[in-house]
């Protein structure tokens, strides 16, 4: 046992390796503090307290986040309508900076100068972890064991794993270990690693746990109604057996067990700071039928040259959450500003969830800019036809004083 | 009977409107040639080509633009992997500057100093087709009745267009029509107006013709291999049966077939220059397959900084599509710009369509940049772990200063 | 004289144009209410009250605009950072809305139904000016006679002008025209039309009005210090003299007498809505020392970061006041998100002005986020070279990779 | 003497720094080649390449990148019309992937697996040096002594450089040191450091080398006409004698020598990859008279809307250029697209150079967007001022219906 190093409040998550790290640490002289998340994964959260202690941690926090995860985090996506690459929600990248918020939160109480966490030496969650911390409490030191030659060459593969743990008394899964690795929170499950890391695969059968299988899922839809005020859902209704859920957890949880049959997206690309390319499978129920909801009452409601300047922002977003910047003042910024854009997104949506479908079936809004009577074919209004003529003509000068010179360049080079 | 005026060259669809058309050009004094352009929608062209005679057009030109439809214009939309407002694959916005171009060549070829369409007044497609039209011809002059008040006068509406028929010998349609407006191509359908204009209510039941129901819709996929050379499709093989197609217009048909189960978009909005908001619901079987494999092919291949830039200039070029800019320098500019950013978008995408749902399967590509060694969590490569250290300390002295600054702004105020 | 039309407000500039204008509208059956807006320009605006009167003004309005001017118009370009194009700060485009907003004011107060201006169909004003109507009071119309057949076809020129004005007691200019036109606020004056329409030439000799010549401007600068606080000046001091002015209006009028040497404009190139390209010469004293003296406190407070977010925002601002969209949804949302980002512009610049240009000599800032120590060669710090490698080298991965591939496209293309 | 170790190919200036590292690593085993590249700074190269032969390189390279530079970066800067943080023209940022790109030229050719260089481990030169030679030779391994604790725990200040240079002859400068260090080449000079780290201190007198002080320079013009071609210059002219230069490096020495009297910017801030803020005065004489006139022609033959765009390109090309990223497939794309933009970008500009600013005179091309017809207020040519109501009404629609939407829900508010 090495000489005290002082406290380190450890991310810990109930599984082998950060069971292993906290040894590890005792090991290096570190007092341990595990805390344990509760942001809406699948765990026996007892069971894993009283793991951590009997490894040796001085003290166990297992904290629910996950109703600032959904209020604070999940609805800013919503509002920003984010998808990463034209595909990913996000469900990771926004978990880890409520995680390590919370995390560093627990080291200023328990007077700790070290954190520490499990995740690996070339992914994104490390930068994501690390610059929360670093944002939130300058002061602060990170240890990253996966990027500790001390550490790493002593793991090279799961097998040193196992029997470091067999050593020290760690209990070891009893269940074979999928051949891929999972991260899970209230807002989705990722797949990744393993066999899934050859781009030519499929994802393998059996893999999916939140979404059933669209060949297989019912045949009638659910048909829902979601109220949005600023941009964020205040009430879900189901039409079918008039359920209704208006706190923020509560409704988010209601929408993914709706959505269980709901949309999953197979493999794909993603971009790490690190790699070019990363492969990954992701589900994210009730994240998927929010995006499409609050896309049509956004329509509906918002100017279309806000929404164009508001993309821009929300573009700026998704890449800032995924590259692990959400405690930055460029995000912070931008969170406002999109914030701002909602205030008048309000409404109603109703849709359809269906065999991985989201359909939008109606929407009705206080704040709607769609002027039926304008829009109509059969009324005129105050619509004046001839205005149509005098914006197209103004248009076309430019048009046509490009094509005048374009003409007379060409003519030239023809001679 | 006016005086003589000189030659027209309609865009004459078959249907009652531009019929009407027709005959009241003649009647001011117009000698009509009417131009009907096969872009791949449902009609008959031979039946068209005599009613237009029968009702005194000097000639009838009937032209397959298809091909280029497919080469020029659609490809462009699939290598910009182009979504207005992130729902709207531009299926109609994409076939008027293709129509435009060829009715230009018509009038050119004629000596005819106007051109006619039967777009309305409110929408996008006037402003889509004349801005096509005055870019590529600047003298052209276009009548556009329905923005003419002695026609829209005369023609409040269908009742005294169907009076109008009965007494100019115009054939009226036999089916009762539907309550909405239909507007087809080979990428598209779109339904807008009449019953669609309320925003409540859910598309009508029937409504569909190019998807079919996902609750009915076959419980197997289809599997399909689609190889993409700079950007475009170039092959596509059906794994069921071995089928093959290669040719884009073919290749594109064939798609449009398999697709018939497909994605179908519930009514949503669309901005118009003229209105705030346009409600409709469009169907883009073989396009959704293609934005699938499209955007997974690119993300695998395209380095990711290029990408951003690029997803820049796509915002930019369906915006200008949308507005009827396809015809301008700077769309000209933007789609050689995205052209170049595909040079070495070229693999093959496997993907299974099924009830309403690409899903990819896997992906392989002679330019990919995904390199599994480097990625892999149990090969360490080239990667040395240390390096994420100094990656993430040098981001993060940016947000330490920026916390450092802000707490002793803090602690001044709360002085 | 016509049967009475009602009330029409007309923006009033006391020459012979406006002056026209007021009796046509007489003739035509108006009421005329006669709004002269004092926004700094040089103006007997007792004298243009009379002759409003004289020629048959129900009312006449001289209304000092000057302050909000500054406070809301001036100083919002200032916290952008407005630049159209990369050259013009603006200056017309920034008095149109605010002028507008006034007339239309006015027009409420006294129940007229009409609101006129003496803008040409060509340029940008018109737009500017309608817009803003119409986007604060939807029912208003406007009355622009330059666009009316009936008033341009009676004045194809200078010379109908002044035979209709000899004709009704209209007072002419005394002094001979100069052969452009000009256009005059308290932020700038701009040179346009006439002998200035030709590319070629440059400004004639004795034009410039607001600046001196560089070639006989003093030798010696003006030292200024300028503090900002939230992105906008609070106060000037003149480090000559100690002179100091602190109210937004008078620190302003107060910076235009200091810049008397100031920058000028040549003859350059925007753009219309109507037309492609534009002339016009500029003349912006107090505002380009205020666009140089921003943007460095500006650096030295505002996070890297943020402020690429904030430049997009400003660029698209610089495009909605020139396009005439002040009053907008989009330019309200754009100016409350750059107002944001300028919560911790703070401290004081000290520049020299000196023959046409603004010398930033130094700055200090409560809330610099410049690091002395940090940045220093010869110090330390906390800062680790080390880190440095790692960052290189994660970026460098991306880059690496991509060669690695490139490579052996062309090994495989050579061979 | 360590034990040998390969070749390092170091880019060495002549310098105290460059030649203690010359020693150095020569100590720690390597065989030294010293490259010097000659981009156009005041320096003795025989006289360099004797001292580093004396010191023990096995071989000296001097060679001449002036006209690559001018050609391939000034010029591609120029298109691009790059101003970073809107105010530096990357002058030092262009260089270093010019001298990297022969560095490891240099390498290949000697065979050698290192290179080396003596920036600094806190500054942007250090990442644009390292990621330029791992983009365009993957294998390769940099040495950065300023970086390695070896070398800069050795040499924590200039005192042990001195001595360190006494002890093994390398000959120490005689002329006192500059209380600040300098970056020279063809296209500026910046100073930085020492006591120019000061945010509150005004450049020092007697500091700036390429540029004289406006009050102290001629009053009277120089009058240049530029012709460019494809958005490059290809001709300068001086009015005033005649002559005249063609070829790029020629003509680009000559506008240094012309512009000795012109712009120099004041101390300002930078920003760093490593440092939130940097402070440097720059002078970059030919280049701005370059962007003026670059600009001017530019704004005079571009489609505004291509312009928009190919701005928003510029801006990225800025930040990457800054950043280190010259040699990137991003940056690649980007020049591709900017160069596709200047493709009509031709004519000629004439400007007159007087104390510290250059004003534009007039412009004429063959490819000009500007119409003078078009544009008079005295001829009303094809533009109909009717049309510009039908612009200015269908714009407002969207402004009006936002108007009606918010007073009712003001309305409602108020009740």
């Amino acid at each position: 046992m090495s000489e005290p190093k002082g406290t380190v409040v450890l991310a810990y998550s109930g599984g082998l390796d950060t069971s292993c790290i906290l040894v590890w640490l005792k090991e290096q002289g570190y007092a341990v503090v595990a805390f344990l998340a509760n942001i809406g994964q699948k765990e026996d959260f007892a069971e894993a307290r009283k793991k951590a202690l009997a490894l040796g941690a001085k003290k166990v926090f297992v904290e629910d986040v996950r109703r600032e995860f959904v209020e604070e985090f999940v609805w800013a996506a919503v509002q920003a309508g984010a998808l990463y690459e034209e595909r990913y929600p996000l469900g990771t990248a926004l978990a880890r900076p409520c995680i390590a918020r919370r995390l560093v939160g627990i080291a200023r109480r328990e007077r700790a100068a070290y954190v520490a966490h499990g995740a690996t030496g070339k992914g994104n969650d490390q930068v994501r972890f690390e610059l929360s911390c670093y944002a939130l409490c300058p002061g602060i030191q990170v240890i990253a064991p996966w990027r500790l030659p001390e550490f790493y060459r002593r793991f090279p593969g799961r097998r040193e794993l196992m029997d470091y743990a067999e050593k020290h008394g760690i209990p070891v899964p009893v269940t074979p270990q999928t051949p891929w690795s999972m991260d899970e929170n209230l807002m989705h499950i990722s797949y990744e690693a393993g066999i899934l890391e050859n781009p030519k695969n499929p994802a393998p059968p059996g893999l999916y746990t939140k979404t059933c299988d669209p060949a297989t899922a019912p045949d009638t839809p659910d048909i829902l109604e979601i109220e949005f005020k600023q941009g964020v859902p205040v009430k879900v209704t189901n039409a079918g057996d008039g359920a209704a859920r208006q706190e923020a957890l509560e409704l988010f949880v209601y929408l993914n067990e709706i959505a269980f049959g709901l949309i999953r997206f197979s493999l794909f690309f993603c971009f790490s700071p690190c790699l070019e390319k990363w492969l990954g499978i992701y589900e994210t129920p009730a994240g998927t039928i929010l995006y499409h909801a609050h896309l049509d009452i956004e329509a509906f409601t918002m100017d279309r040259e806000v929404r164009k300047i508001k993309q821009g922002l929300a573009l700026k977003f998704s890449e800032l959450v995924y590259n692990g910047f959400w405690h930055s003042p460029e995000c912070e910024f931008v969170r406002h500003c999109i914030g701002r854009s909602q205030e008048a997104v309000q409404g109603t949506v109703r849709l359809a969830v269906l065999k991985g479908h989201v359909y939008v079936l109606g929407r009705a809004s206080p704040r709607s800019l769609y002027n039926e009577e304008l829009v109509s074919m059969n009324v005129q209004g105050d619509y004046e036809p001839a205005d149509a003529t005098g914006f197209i003509n103004i248009n076309s000068l430019r048009l046509k004083e490009y094509h005048r010179l374009q003409s007379k360049v060409t003519v030239k080079q023809d001679e």
